[in-house]
């Protein structure tokens, strides 16, 4: 197989039509084999909200009772999922929408509580390459929820970013990959307020510099630990860049080992 | 391609949790390709109201208005049809859940009003033979939901029994097709309390008499024009039967043209 290219939206892209549409533009017009995996947005809170059930967060992180594992299983595999897959057929892109339960796609375990015990919230145990390679083979392009399994009937809420990173990072073991994190800002810039100072090249050695200086918070962190990990497993370009440019090769923040 | 059987459950099946595991461990022993179609169910209804949002009935059936199609995107497409994937895993099909968006499997229009308009309804216009074998031949199980689309990005509510009809039929062009409508009754019956009265073989001849007596009534009058049309479309074998008794090629009632 040639090269394949994931691409990750996260949520600010998914709860905004307008910015979606644009994005899928782009998307469909990306040649050669891809897959994309989209994050959850905002949807679910507003549904949990409307249905009357109160969103659990312990230190900024949702909590996946069993109440909310329905929604976000009906808001990312179902709302969100179909209607990304029914825009893109309206593009002319093959699309066929996944959650990791879906031909066996991904596999994992509920977390092991700690400290914190976060739910249904599913870790990766494996990607099956197989399926995956064989779904691209036929002209679909695997558009991917934020859903796994753990192969004894349970559903599990997972991390977006961490399946694009898990999916690309097994793929490598067949083919030439390209992970891409797409979202409304350039890349990873010193200032963010400051387009100039976008980082063209990000070594990992500078991200505790960058971190400690607050340079880089948020979500960007465990981004940017899901981008190096598939890097160090063998995808051969890892970045971050504005959905729009996702085309050009030179846009956003490579990774650097 | 061998012998495809194409398997309907309804709502009443998909309502209930446990009926719902015997079902499906039913559908997992069922030698050869095959295909599993779910109808809706009550949930939908559910999650209207526990959103606040009024059901649209006129004479009995559902208009879909835009946020009724969101909760029956969520739900059918989401919901149930991820949680049935999730337990055939389990159960050791490799299922794989589709609605009719993706890989373009069933397109549909936006039902013309008459003096109803039925909203945001899908007819039929075509089933994606070549995806569809494509899946099965890929040892993958397709679980479709009752949700289709234009073409052109719109998602449309479409009723499972005629999904069920227009697949079969559809498939009928490449492999010798049986189509079994599951419920939890052994089949039409002349008194629903007699299982004694089971009529093993219904001839379409007789459907008009048994209809004006009101021995068929109901839901069981479109899903008879569904398998009717099946057979008249070339699918071999159309059935009636109880869930439990879909192994059994002498179950239940069949249709005769």
């Amino acid at each position: 197989m040639d090269g394949i290219k994931v691409i990750k939206i996260g949520g600010n892209i998914v709860n905004n039509k307008s910015l979606l549409i644009s994005f899928l533009k782009v998307f469909s017009s990306l040649e050669g084999a891809k897959i994309l995996v989209h994050g959850g947005g905002k949807k679910a809170s507003e549904v949990l909200s409307a249905m009357g059930i109160k969103p659990v967060m312990i230190d900024g992180r949702r909590i996946t009772d069993t109440s909310t594992l329905d929604v976000v299983t009906m808001v990312y595999g179902g709302l969100i999922n179909k209607n990304i897959v029914a825009m893109l057929q309206s593009e002319g892109v093959n699309a066929i929408g996944l959650s990791g339960a879906d031909g066996n796609i991904i596999l994992s375990h509920k977390r092991i509580p700690t400290n914190i015990d976060y739910g249904y919230a599913g870790d990766i145990d494996k990607v099956n390459v197989h399926t995956l390679t064989a779904l691209i083979e036929a002209d679909l392009v695997p558009v991917l929820c934020p859903l796994t399994h753990d192969g004894r009937g349970q559903i599990l809420n997972t991390n977006a970013d961490t399946i694009a990173s898990e999916v690309a990072s097994s793929l490598a073991a067949v083919a030439e990959v390209q992970l891409i994190y797409c979202f409304e800002l350039k890349g990873v810039m010193h200032d963010i307020e400051d387009e100039t100072s976008l980082i063209r090249n990000l070594h990992n050695h500078d991200v505790r510099v960058l971190h400690n200086s607050g340079i880089i918070k948020d979500g960007m962190i465990p981004k940017l630990k899901n981008g190096f990990d598939a890097k160090r497993k063998g995808v051969k370009k890892v970045s971050i860049c504005h959905f729009s440019e996702m085309t050009d090769e030179d846009a956003g923040t490579t990774l650097v080992l």
